[in-house]
Order: C-alpha cells, then structure tokens, then sequence
C-alpha cells in the first residue's frame, strides 16, 4: 500500500518496449513502458488492452485507421483487434492498464517477447 | 474505438463527487470524477479501486494513515480496506480505474450514493 508516481517509475529505467509493472488490482496490472520507432503487429486474444499517453506522442495503427495519441490521451485496444505501437519521433512513455495475463507481442512470437510472468515489478 | 482525451472530458462537466465513465476494459471502468470537501468513510467489499490524480491534490484517509496525492500520482485502495477521499482545498480531479460493478460509497448508503449502473458515460 504505497503511492505510486508514475514519472518517477519512468525515470528509473530507459530500455525501450519491455513493460514494468507498477500496480496491480482486480487481476489487472498496471504498467509503465517506454516506445520508440516501431513495434510489432499483433493482437490479444481475449484481452482489451488500454494505452495512456503520459509524455511524447505515439500513434496506434490498426489496420483501418491510425490512432495519434498526445499526452493526457488514451486509447483501448479491444481484445481480437489488430495493432502496431508507433512512435513517429523519439520516445513516448506511455501507461497500459490490462489484465495481469496480458503477454506484451500478443498472438506473436518476436525478439521483444516477453512472457507475463517474467514482466518484472518496479 | 475512439480515443479519450481526459482533460477534455473533465472539462465538459462541473458537477463533483459523480463519477462518469470514460472507458470500458476486461469488466471495469475508467472514470473521471471531480472531488471537493470530504467524502463518506467507505470500502468495497469485492473492489479493489485505484486513483489516479489529474489536477488539484487529493488524499486519502486510511484508518491508520493519510496519503497526499499529486498529479501524476495514484493509489490503490484494496478491497475491504476502509478510506475516505479528502482534498484540502479547492478542486481536484481524478481518473478512477475499478471494476464496473463498483458503487461509489461501497457500503454506505448516503446522499452521494450512486448505483453502478445509474452512471453515465461521457
């Protein structure tokens, strides 16, 4: 039961799209994670996946449409739908609020795979 | 599928202590909400609920404990644990993130009494 502020979990690390876990409730987890150039196409199966922009831009590009998300902004991915995290310059440090099983490439085996219970608390 | 701005929401409306829901993820809502004064010693019996502050300053009161919320801060209140929301002066707004089944005094009846599913979406 301590506060939690969330620059302040940004700061202490700088390794690009590896997920850290901040809080966690209901069976959902609460994470920090910093973006930069591109991801991989993926999607979740049976998780929605919630990105909160907290510093830089980033775009979420679906296969019809392409999401821009400045800071203060949010977007949830719905469980089954393809997406491809993009930051079109420099770093975004974004907040992803999602359930605890969440495996970070989705239906995709890549370099940045990271299995759910490996993602580590900060 | 359309993205959120939380400032932009928070600014639509005046009202305090009303929850309204922003998003909707995996069985819970995101919500902002606007406090002022002091709330109602509460808990939730099934619901963990996590605040996250946006503008302003909260805190929280715990039984044995008092925890002061900035912006860009936020705390997780786990379920069965009695709290009473608190801002010391003026306005404060804040994201909630809990399940949907949530009623905002938990197991009070009150004046501020709002059931889950009497929310509004905005």
């Amino acid at each position: 039961m301590e506060k939690v502020n969330i620059k302040q979990k940004l700061d202490s690390f700088s390794e690009t799209w590896v997920p850290k876990i901040v809080g966690e409730l209901n069976g959902q987890h609460v994470k920090v994670v910093k973006f930069e150039d591109e991801y991989v196409w993926h999607h979740h199966e049976v998780e929605d996946e919630l990105f909160l922009v907290v510093e830089g831009r980033m775009e979420i590009h679906l296969r019809d449409q392409i999401v821009a998300l400045d800071p203060g902004e949010f977007f949830i991915v719905p469980r089954g739908v393809e997406h491809k995290p993009v930051v079109p310059e420099g770093l975004a440090s974004i907040l992803l609020f999602e359930p605890a099983t969440t495996r970070n490439t989705g239906n995709v085996d890549h370099g940045l795979t990271i299995e759910a219970a490996d993602l580590k608390k900060i």
